[in-house]
Parts: C-alpha cells; structure tokens; sequence
C-alpha cells in the first residue's frame, strides 16, 4: 500500500480525492499496489466531506511523514506551491501537479532536483486538462523531432470566440456568458488577456524542445480587443479567429514562440474546435501533424489526468521517468519582431479606396477583405509575408497618411 | 549498447532502420543506451541498402543470438510472423509490432507469454500509424474508466469516401485514384471491405476492456455499396458518411462493437477527418471525449511508433509494461441484432409517396430525406432506433410490398 496526499482541496483536489476513492480498485489493479489518501492540505474546513479525519492545516506533517511517498500539488499559483514542491522533491517525495504556473515558472529548477533526490515531478494535468499530452509529445514522440506545436490551449477564450463567430454575440456579452456558466473566473485576466495559454506553450516548448521558456519571453496577445467586424472579415478570408499557442524550432538553434489570435483557415484541424474545447498539434518530422482534443479544463477531467500521474509514480518509484529539460542560455528565443508573418488589417480612413491605395503604397501587394455593412471610412486587406518590425513600420507608414488601424491579427500557416 | 533485430525489410522495416540510423543520437539520450541494429531478416536481396552485412534470411539467427533482446516485427500476415514472434518472447526477448492482423489475432495468447516470460510485446503502430493511441489509451487514461471508442481507422477508405463526398466521384473512380496514389493495394479487399478497420478496432476493444475480441466476432461492412446517392442523402440529413470502427462497453457487461459505414453529423469532430487521416474518439467516464488525429499509415510515421516501442522496451528491461488483456468467455460479443440502431434506407418503389407510406407501415415513425435529381421511384428516410433484428423484418414487410431496399446506412450517436 502507497500513501498519498493531496495539498489543496478545490476543484481539482476534491476530483482527485474523488477519483481515488472511486477508481480504487482498478486503480490499484493497475499500479500494482493499493493507494491510500493519507492527508489532505487545505487551509479551510470542510465538515461535510467523506474524506473527514485527512484534513490537515500543517504542510510539515506531509513534509517529515515518511509514509508519503507522492504528493499531489493541487493548490495552483505561485506560492506556496512551490515552497512546498521543492521541499517535498528534495525529501526524497514524488510530486505530481496540474499548477500549469508552477511548471512553466519553475519547471527545470524542480525537474533538476527531482533528478538529483531520483524521485519524479510530473504534470500531465497542467496542460490540456484530461486530454493526454505531456506524454505522448515526450513518449510516443521519442523517435521523432518535433518541429512546430500550436494549440487551442485556453478553454475559456475558445468558449467566447465560439459565441461570438457562431451566434454574433459581442465579446463583453459572451465573456459574461462565460462567467455565468463557470467557464470564467470573476477576474478572467488569465484567460482572455492569454496568460493562461502563454504558461501552457511554454511548457510544451520547454518538453518539445528540451530548453525551459519562461512566460515573460514570449509575445502574448489575448482576445479583448477582436470584434465582431474581425470575425466577419476572418469568414471572408475563409476561415476563424482562434487563440493560439505556437512555437517553432528555427534552422540557427532558436525558438520562435508566440501567444496570440490568429485567423485559421477551415482547412485546419484546429478550425474545428469549438466550445471549451482544447485541440493541441504536434508536427513531427516523422509523424507529420497530429492533433489531440479533448476537454481542456473541469474537474473530472484534470483529476484523471492528476491520477494517472500518481499511478505512474507508483509504478516507477525505482525508475525515473523521461521528463526533463535543462534551462536556456540568453538569446535561446528569437525576438517577435524578427517572426515573418502574413497579417489581416482592418483601418479607417477618409474612404475604402483612398485607404488601400495608402495600404499598398506602405505594404507593397495587398489582398483586399469585404463584409457586407462595412462603413464607408472601413477597409481590410491581409498582407504578403513580412517581419513584425517591418509590419510596425507599414503600419506607421499609413498613419502618416491618415489612416487609423483599428485591428491587426495574424494569418496563421497551420 | 543494445542490439536489435528487424523482421521485414518492406516500407515499414526500412523506415524503422532508417529512423534507428537517422536518430541515432536523440535515441541513445531517450533510451539511456545506443540502440544498434544487428540483423534484418527478410528473404529478398537488397544490394542497393545501405545496411548491408545485416541482411540475414534464416530466422534461427535471431532466435538463436543472445545478444538480440528486442525484435521488431514488421512483415505483416499472420504467417510466419505469428510463430517468429511467439518463439522470440519464449527466448525471453522483447517484440514489438506493427502488425495488426498479428495482434487482433493472437494478442491475448502472446501477451500472456510475454507476461510469463517478463518480457515486453508492443504494437502501438498496430493502429493509427504515427497516431499515439495504445499507450494513452492504456497509461494516461488509468484512472478514468472508458466507456465507448469509435474512430476512422483505415485511411484508404476514408480517402475514396472524401473524393466521393468532396468531388463527387463514384466510388470505382475513387478507389481506381488510391490504388495510383499508392494508398490502396493492388487487392484492396483488406482495406474496402472493412477487414483492416476490423483488426483495429479489435485491438482497442480488447486493450480498453481487458478481454480479446476477435475479428471473426465483429459484425464488419466495407464501403464497396455506398454510392454516390447515399452520399447526397447524407448531405441533406446534415453531415458525411464515414467507415466507423465502434466499440461500446453494455451494463451488462458484454461489449457491443461494429465496423461498418455511418452517416456522421457535421456536429461531430470526426466529421472533419479527411482524406487519408484517422481520428480516434476516446470517450472516458472522467475525460470525457478525447480524439486523437493525424496520419494513419505511411513508411515514416509507423517507423516511428514502431522505433517509440524499441525505446520503450530499452527502458524497461525489468519492469513489464502494463499491456494485457485476457481471453474472453463466449458470449463476451453481444449479437449484432440485438444493436439498437437508427439507420437510413435509400429504396425504390412505384412511386415515392407510396413508397413512403410502406415504409411508415413497416416502421412507424420516419423521416424522409430529399435529395435533388432522383428519380419519381426513389425515395429515402432515416428510421427511429429499433433493434438490427426489427430493422430485418421491417425491410420485409417493406419488400413483401414490392419496395426494393436499395442502401441501408447506420446513423452514427457520435
């Protein structure tokens, strides 16, 4: 029999607490031994849970209680979760979490020390909640580079712009549908202002690529600024606008890592996924494109995916796993502005037609987008490749002849 | 160092050599051990290859040689590849597989010796290529109970029903095309009568509910019937036909499982599989739907599956992977009749409005559907669900009235 427990009993924590119990059996089945919850760490009480008489307050009983031997980090954000985690790793305790902050802020400092003390830190939670990623892209991947991930990585953000290309529904109003269905945190800064997603491709770049990206070195753009003139424009070109995730390996060593709306062409698989649905591709050099989806987000789901790290730890208390990357020398991401990227602008100017002679005239050839009701001042094109710096610079271009961009989004090549 | 051998040296066994050469390096990293091939078994001369000096013809070499510990068996049918295999893993060394006619047929007799033997046998590139399917099916999902898996899992008769839907070619010209394109075989039964999709689906069944079903015991269609009329009713119901492999868990206990064509909704993510790709849909009690995505087949994405699982048996020596399932008791497959399904008829009679009014007789509620340029004879409707056994005697009863059935289709729950 293993012990286990569990910090933090929210959500996620209570789904583990739940699938533990219910799973027990099969899940004992499968790890070869019976896991038993042994604590819970929460901070609040909670008199009419079944799982009375685990509650604890002290993180330190988990700490010194050698009987534990995997821990399930459930608490999220920055701290103290990793106060705890780093203690519990250098203890010599297994830790699992679903903290998508913790990884991508500390991942290669606590994946260091769970190689040190030979014990493992997995995380197959923390990035597409029940739908198996971390795995397969380090596992099944093994004898394949990957070349390119790009996901739908924020379940929240992919609801709102569901609502607003299928039922024309305004941002603000299918951002308030969001948080009265739950899909939305009161404060949903995370999510549509796409840090939520930036964590999630930086620690599928640092797994993919074997070099740990930090939040703070990638480009994030979130969804508050698309409307609906952008959605119609984006059918007109033949497709969505998605919140993506994407990062390339480059020819000279680097990354090119980016967090942003872009216009996906109905072509792509990743057009498809609606709703709170998450839909992750992997391009392999071998494999070519495959693509994972699944719900990214809920209780259930995310707990599962907790579990059957717990079980793997259990099944390789002897053995490490896979999982590991190394931090990344200065200059390892290339700067956003040297990507070359196609974009779709939409401006204001005196009229449609002097504005796009000023578009070409700063833009060289440009491919003109109409939507029926456009306002005389309103045009849009999307443009031929070029560096985001030089794209900066079309655009100053165009407003020194008057025209006023009001919206600017990427062509994805997906 | 490890040293490997490769049974087969077609497009498969020459992928695996290929990727074992090209990645050398990253591969060593990930097995923690250089992984060397050693022989390659295949009866034919290849002067031209650059891995001559390992070409061997005698199998005995193989067996015989202790130094071997992993085989990769990649020649495909049932014979002399069943006796190689079940041989190798009595000597104690490890098997891996691409070989789905080998694993749908004998799986649950080699998995118990390599159980006794504490060896490995793997097969992820037994189904869905390059996809990642049998390892997350098996470990990620560990703590979540699966409840249904229905997927495309056969590229070339999904690539002759996208022209046919997409271009609108019969199906002779479709299948005419993928035998040029070197998607089908110059026999292609295996492929468009559903035997290929059979195998595969066995093998999910088998893994996701722990018994071996076998192919003879599944109910299996190809889609050499479907014409392009019942691709346009499919159209007007609202969504696509695809070859569906399916398999559910009953409450009581037994499993219901089918290969056969079914109209898919546009609602559903497998609508959108396209050409020769396979999606997989794994429906979990915790996960919910997962799918996964991407080539099904091709030299490179097999080889690497196949190369995962040398990797994969590298690592684990010691320890067995957590594959099995047993043999099933009879009974285990519920009759086919018994399915409760909902299906479209495509059928003729004098004229459609009595045609119609027959078939509201036989079944009661129907739906008609209406395609444009049918003959006054046609006509066609979607039934309410009713067993396969009343759906028989329905079409009857509809015959006895001089109606000609001239398709019948299952509508798809997915």
């Amino acid at each position: 029999m293993v012990k286990v427990a569990i910090m933090g009993y929210g959500v996620v924590g209570s789904g583990v607490a739940q699938v533990l119990t219910d799973h027990y059996d099969s899940i004992a089945g499968r790890a070869k031994e019976e896991i038993d919850i042994k604590y819970i760490l929460d901070l609040r009480d909670f008199p009419d849970s079944p799982f009375q008489g685990k509650f604890i307050k002290d993180f330190a009983v988990i700490l010194n209680d050698p009987e534990v031997r995997v821990v399930a980090e459930v608490m999220g954000g920055l701290h103290p979760a990793y106060d705890y985690v780093k203690a519990l790793l250098e203890a010599g305790k297994s830790v699992v979490t679903s903290n998508k902050e913790l990884v991508a802020a500390k991942g290669a400092e606590l994946l260091k020390i769970a190689q040190e003390k030979n014990v493992n830190f997995l995380f197959e939670a923390s990035v597409g909640g029940g739908i198996p990623i971390i795995r397969p892209i380090s596992q099944c991947l093994a004898a394949n580079d990957v070349i390119e991930i790009a996901g739908i990585l924020n379940g929240t953000t992919n609801f709102i712009l569901t609502k607003m290309i299928r039922e024309n529904m305004k941002f603000e109003d299918a951002l308030a549908l969001a948080q009265k269905l739950g899909y939305a945190e009161r404060n949903p800064a995370a999510d549509i202002e796409g840090a939520d997603a930036c964590r999630k491709i930086c620690i599928l770049a640092s797994l993919a690529f074997g070099k740990h990206v930090y939040p703070e070195q990638v480009h994030t753009q979130g969804i508050t600024k698309i409307t609906l003139e952008d959605v119609a424009y984006a059918a007109a070109w033949g497709g969505v606008i998605k919140l993506i995730g994407q990062v390339k390996k480059l020819d000279n060593g680097k990354v090119e890592i980016v967090v942003a709306p872009m216009f996906i062409s109905h072509e792509s698989q990743l057009s498809s996924v609606d709703d709170v649905f998450n839909g992750i591709l992997v391009r392999g050099d071998a494999t070519g494109d495959v693509v994972f989806y699944g719900k990214g987000a809920g209780k259930l789901p995310t707990a599962s995916a907790v579990v059957a790290d717990i079980i793997d730890c259990v099944k390789h208390f002897k053995a490490r796993k896979y999982l590991y990357w190394d931090d990344a020398q200065e200059g390892y991401v290339s700067p956003y502005e040297d990507s070359v990227i196609s974009v779709y602008i939409r401006a204001a100017a005196e009229n449609d037609h002097k504005g796009l002679r000023i578009a070409e005239k700063a833009f060289g050839k440009v491919k003109r987008l109409v939507r029926s009701d456009a306002p005389e001042s309103e045009f849009a094109f999307v443009t031929e490749p070029k560096s985001v710096m030089e794209i900066n610079a079309c655009c100053e271009a165009m407003k020194d002849q008057g025209v006023e961009v009001l919206s600017m989004i990427r062509l994805s090549d997906l």
